[in-house]
């Protein structure tokens, strides 16, 4: 099946259940403030985005014979709620102001108060309701994941494998956070930033749960990982890479975004190491740069184009997914699966958002 | 048995427990990276405090009959770490820097940051580090209730259990974080703070889980409720006398930041309400002004003691933990345990850190 009409099943069937779900939440808050019952609706109308969790836990479950398809969907989406607890705190770090079209959390939060309260500190009080929100946002995952339609058995090797999976990505998120402000960081430690706050988090742990719900054993899901690293090596270098070229509109959010925040990408690394006299100063102008200019990110597209920068990324995702194409008959024998497999492989690097 | 025994015992008993994991930890982060064993050394240097929760874990547990005690006193540490998880983001919310005795976490990272890296924000890199430490520190108190040497059945009971109470937990710190701004906030209002934020969470709930480990069904740990409201909110009543009138080295942590943050405690509502002329005056210039001097704080500990707002709370305190004794027989009719709930309850407003 193609990588995207899997994507929009996932979407249509579970919409309607995050929209109960929510709602469920919104009455048992609301009835005891106005505050818990926003704080449910600010969570509901922040999922959305592609569901590329979400589908591949579904999909790993399908591929490990699971056949209870309303279950799935239900449990399935404690990664998707996960996902923006993690999406909440990361725009935080990363000091977001858009995501999925909307302003970010602490940025709603901050205008929230900013109406009410007139004295004291906005900001603050943003950044502290969107932790916060995050955290409950994460208990909530847990709490779909103990009520799932599941045998305990199957849930507590979710709950083992799941929260190993966030521990490694919360290392990977700090190590991002260190190497924005290191100066000797080389292709192998962005692709140790990606192995441990991407790929594990977005491709191999998504498949494992749905194959863990399915009842699939531990030697089982082994088979996952080689896929799920490659892949999601290449979907993170295809993410920087819209991160820079895409446009706000179809990204739901700012252009040019890494390279204000000195994120060290490959892209980034690639084209200071290749570019040459001024365009070597105006990437190293431009990258960190809190006050950067349209036309100064227009100027990192082009060096990043003309110094084979992109070209390098591209060329390396390309091989990646296809490299990891490779594992996908060991995950599986049956010919419909796999092939929705290698075009979830190809989707990684061929989205546009 | 008494209260600080009870408590002494336990942080005896489980500091190897806690003092393994993490070295465990961090050799499995170390091999990756110096900053994944960094992180885990900080975790567990912020480990402490008075072990008031995963003590009435353990305590639960035996109150319903359980008998392995190794495997309860390992698996009640994830109470405890995840107390450390919220602590940090608290810690943020709050912009405290001292907590048992030691610099807060953000505030850490902010230091070593600092060393490190000479440009860009140390605040920011520190509280960046300081939620995403607290989110694995949440992850890794999941992992061990998944690794408990309990069945998975019951652990998937108390999986939801703590998940519910979290989540409500962070709904009742969004009412505090709010309610610091809002101009119009009563006794009823503090009090809903109180049970939301605290005493489901340090008292019932430990309990619950402790119970829930012991395989008690869901009538028996309803029992806990009305004991653990009562004594937790006096907990609370006596968190904030003791956050006015204690001192640094005994409390580990600066008095007078809830003056400084503007925290509506119950000392703070009713002094306000009793206090005249002058008194008020001062009261209204010293709460939530950041900039407080040690005066200004001598002050308040005067007016709330001359107004009798210290004596009212002290008196609804005794109350409570009165009341919530009442209940100790519906949960268990053993007279040693029973004793120990009274001195529990008594422990939570005689405590003098």
């Amino acid at each position: 099946m193609k990588a995207e009409t899997y994507l929009k099943n996932y979407i249509q069937k579970t919409s309607s259940i995050v929209k109960r779900l929510f709602e469920k939440k919104e009455r048992e808050f609301g009835k005891v403030s106005s505050i818990g019952k926003e704080m449910m609706e600010i969570y509901f109308n922040f999922m959305g985005g592609k569901n590329i969790r979400g589908s591949l836990t579904k999909l790993g479950y399908e591929i490990f014979g699971g056949k209870n398809e309303k279950a799935i969907l239900e449990a399935s989406l404690m990664v998707e709620i996960a996902h923006a607890f993690l999406l909440m705190h990361d725009d935080i770090m990363d000091q977001d102001a858009l995501r999925r079209s909307l302003p970010t959390v602490h940025i709603q939060y901050e205008r929230i108060y900013r109406k009410i309260y007139k004295e004291s500190n906005p900001e603050h009080f943003g950044l502290s309701m969107a932790i916060d929100l995050g955290d409950a946002g994460f208990a909530l995952a847990y709490l779909l994941l103990g009520e799932a339609d599941f045998s305990p058995e199957v849930k507590t090797r979710v709950l083992k494998r799941f929260s190993q999976q966030i521990l490694t990505t919360a290392f990977g998120q700090a190590l991002d956070v260190n190497y924005e402000q290191a100066s000797k960081i080389g292709e192998a430690d962005v692709m140790r930033i990606h192995h441990y706050k991407t790929a594990n988090y977005t491709i191999t742990g998504p498949l494992q749960y749905g194959a863990l719900f399915a009842g699939a054993k531990e030697e089982e899901i082994k088979k996952i990982e080689k896929y799920g690293l490659q892949v999601g090596i290449a979907f993170q270098l295809r993410d920087d890479e819209l991160g820079l070229y895409s446009d706000e509109k179809k990204l739901g959010k700012p252009i040019g975004s890494d390279i204000r925040e000195g994120k060290i990408t490959l892209l980034h690394l690639k084209a200071l190491e290749f570019a040459k006299g001024t365009d070597k100063k105006v990437l190293q102008s431009a990258y960190g740069n809190k006050n950067l200019t349209l036309a100064q990110i227009k100027k990192v597209q082009e060096i990043t184009i003309k110094t084979g920068a992109l070209d390098y990324s591209q060329k390396l995702a390309r091989r990646l997914v296809e490299k990891g194409k490779k594992f996908v008959p060991e995950i599986t024998t049956d010919p419909e699966l796999q092939d929705t497999l290698y075009k979830m492989a190809d989707f990684m690097i061929e989205r546009e958002s």
